[in-house]
């Protein structure tokens, strides 16, 4: 964990914001995979770790602004515990390394919530169903208005803080990326024809966990680049074909990397691979050169979707006037997502407060044409802000056939030519930027990416 | 999946075992875990893939066995799903390929149930707390009571059916043994003093992924063997440490592997270290040797609590007369836990549904002993069931100053020779048996389990 005075610090920034009231904070508890006992390796939760550094099960907190202090409730091992777990500092000594000096047994979380149900209590919508039956149980709210009532503030105050990483976090994610990009070199490395999908993802995981955290997120590692989240890892890499891999490290304090990149299973591209990669790789780098503070995400997203389109257009892909097809939102077709998300404790950072809280605001709301709705993050960038960009090109013959059946903007899209590509599969490129009062800085050690570097790698198989 | 006969056939068997009413299953979904859409990797509940093969969220079953009938609920994916997920079959098709002819929409579900609700329900044990949330919305009953009302006809059934393992299982349980040999083996040759046990965690989790399935549970790879479940890697192997590794593999088809294997950081064993191990080694060969149908597995316990105190007598660690300490239970300061559990397509098979259906009966009752307590598997073995025979020798520093001051079995345990073995921490060693007609098999190839085998295996780093 960082020091004691990190997370004082965090938390009075919080209790600055919110005045008043209760804040309770669930930590998460262990989660059974076939069976109670069998659990999913243990995640606590982004904020819980973020303003108590805790991280471990059974654990609650609450900021009682009114009285002035923070509380964590736990309960002490008993012998029989520390037989099967181990041995672990007190509660008491656990909270004082995160600088709270109250603790209280778990079972005390009621009453204290009792004794202040006339004060506003604050909390999170739950995204575990644990949490919500528990919530249910100690505020005595339905269970189908519990999420509903989750603290709009306390989500607005959270969002505000956690979106401006601290030198600590930055350093944290620094080293997320460059375990990550370990692990793409290795892919890369590693991955010839004949090889299994599940093989190149083995590898990556293993690399993650032998780092000293986890995987961020589920991989992503797949001949079939075309399916946005394709964790099927069955198929067997062949010659022609191209590896889309899309995975992070998560480091022991919990902060993520998420990179991608495309490579081909053949020691180069075929000329058809590079001219797409090619456009993709524009899109992605031009993009990052533009980042800088208080520009609109959705912006640098239209960016990246106007240089594809253009790109497209120049191989016959595309064709009439591409401003139009931009306003009307044609590149939903190859681009189906958003460029990028924020990045920090999670993956696709505080989404579970609401993805419109984090990437959005009063003015600028969630477009609903397709393709742009799945942008998770449009509004105004601010000086230590870490985030995604990712663009993608994909031929999904599933999505083609719907479109071109219904004539949907054949007047931007050229059906022929794009009916020759269905078997191309897809090609994503992503980094994890950080924006700087004067612009932008890539996190991590350089990953290869353009297409000499790419096949640098490859020709070492 | 298997064929769709064997799902028939296996229906076909849990339908005359209850008669008459409704069998509900429900299918596990995706599961957060920092957020909604971050999610673990998925895994199927066990009964549904066993009744019902299919293996991916959001699916439902019923078996109305007054119309003879199975029927899945869920629904068809949506293109904008098909371009984040990828194309699948329709559900009538996968329904098809496990021997069910009806489906209906997930929503279908409430009304199907509530126009049976004259009818018994039967259902499992929810251990997902989403699943207790629908089944108290499914069913009309309080949260508090779902887990209460689930029916023991249905367990004590699907346990009779399951703990038999068919030969296709058996099959496939050996190939989960085979990868996790190959991931022992691994661990043994690369590991060495100066490595993180992450470095060694990682290693096999990476070749469990690899294999085209996953881990069966968490990985425990630890310097701190006396610690049970330790799933804590951030150790260093030191020269003069033992790594205990207790991990398996999962096959694609979700039947697990168990096996408990632990060496020297150094190319060999110290004395003391190998004098324990053969000790463990006793009990557990011996108590292999010993395995065939219709016996108590307690007895099997009890006689390698035996084989133990016997050999600690020698040791100087414990004395007087080590009947009277078996009965009395002194050797759960040094082998605290069962001798073993079955195993199948849950590393404690079936534990879900509650571990005193699985391992014990009327007449066979949980002991209130610590250490024999712990016994997942009492009752009598028969033909066709899968196990674990894993014995341990642990020395826990916190237990033993805890029996010590309160002068525990001062008769039989010599405290003072314990104490100096308060740094050796533990050893466990584990293979998995199916019990024969004639007594016993131990699957898949031969994992490295003497001194001789384990140092000709460290001699190679």
């Amino acid at each position: 964990m960082f020091s004691k005075e990190i997370y004082n610090q965090r938390r009075s920034v919080l209790g600055k914001a919110l005045y008043s009231g209760l804040l309770l904070f669930l930590g998460n508890d262990e989660m059974g995979m076939n069976c109670k006992d069998n659990t999913y390796h243990f995640r606590q939760d982004s904020s819980f770790l973020y303003y108590f550094g805790l991280d471990q099960p059974n654990l609650a907190a609450v900021m009682d602004l009114d009285e002035g202090k923070s509380i964590i409730f736990g309960d002490e091992m008993s012998v029989e515990y520390i037989v099967w777990m181990g041995a672990q500092p007190t509660i008491a000594e656990q909270a004082a390394q995160v600088g709270v000096l109250e603790t209280q047994p778990y079972d005390e979380l009621e009453a204290y919530l009792q004794k202040a149900a006339s004060r506003p209590i604050h909390y999170l919508p739950p995204y575990r169903a644990n949490h919500t039956i528990k919530l249910h149980q100690l505020l005595g709210k339905p269970l189908n208005v519990v999420s509903n009532h989750a603290s709009v503030e306390l989500i607005q105050a959270i969002v505000q803080q956690r979106s401006v990483k601290s030198a600590e976090e930055i350093a944290e994610m620094e080293k997320a990326v460059n375990v990550t990009g370990q692990m793409h070199i290795q892919a890369m490395r590693q991955a010839k024809a004949g090889m299994k999908e599940a093989e190149l993802a083995g590898l990556v995981e293993g690399m993650a966990v032998a780092s000293g955290g986890n995987l961020a997120y589920p991989v992503i590692m797949t001949v079939n680049g075309q399916t946005l989240h394709n964790h099927y890892h069955g198929n067997t890499l062949q010659s022609g074909q191209m590896v889309l891999g899309d995975y992070g490290a998560e480091t022991g304090l919990h902060y993520a990397g998420d990179i991608t990149r495309t490579f081909p299973v053949d020691k180069t591209f075929t000329s058809r691979q590079k001219d797409i990669y090619n456009l993709v790789l524009k899109a992605e780098v031009d993009c990052i050169e533009a980042l800088k503070p208080d520009m609109l995400y959705r912006d640098m997203h239209l960016k990246s979707a106007k240089i594809i389109l253009d790109g497209l257009k120049t191989l016959g892909l595309t064709k009439g006037n591409m401003d139009d097809a931009l306003e009307a939102g044609a590149y939903g077709l190859f681009f189906p997502h958003g460029l990028g998300h924020q990045i920090g404790l999670d993956v696709h950072d505080m989404e579970n407060l609401g993805e419109n809280y984090v990437g959005y605001r009063n003015g600028i709301e969630r477009s609903k044409l397709f393709g742009l709705k799945s942008l998770r993050l449009a509004k105004e960038l601010k000086t230590g802000y870490v985030l995604t960009v990712e663009p993608g090109i994909y031929f999904i013959p599933e999505l083609i056939d719907q479109w071109k059946v219904e004539g949907r903007f054949k007047e931007f899209i050229n059906y022929d030519a794009v009916e020759k590509y269905k078997d191309f599969s897809g090609i994503r490129i992503e980094d994890n930027i950080l924006i700087t009062e004067t612009g932008y800085r890539i996190l991590g050690e350089p990953i290869p990416k353009t297409v000499k570097e790419v096949e640098a790698l490859r020709a070492e198989v």
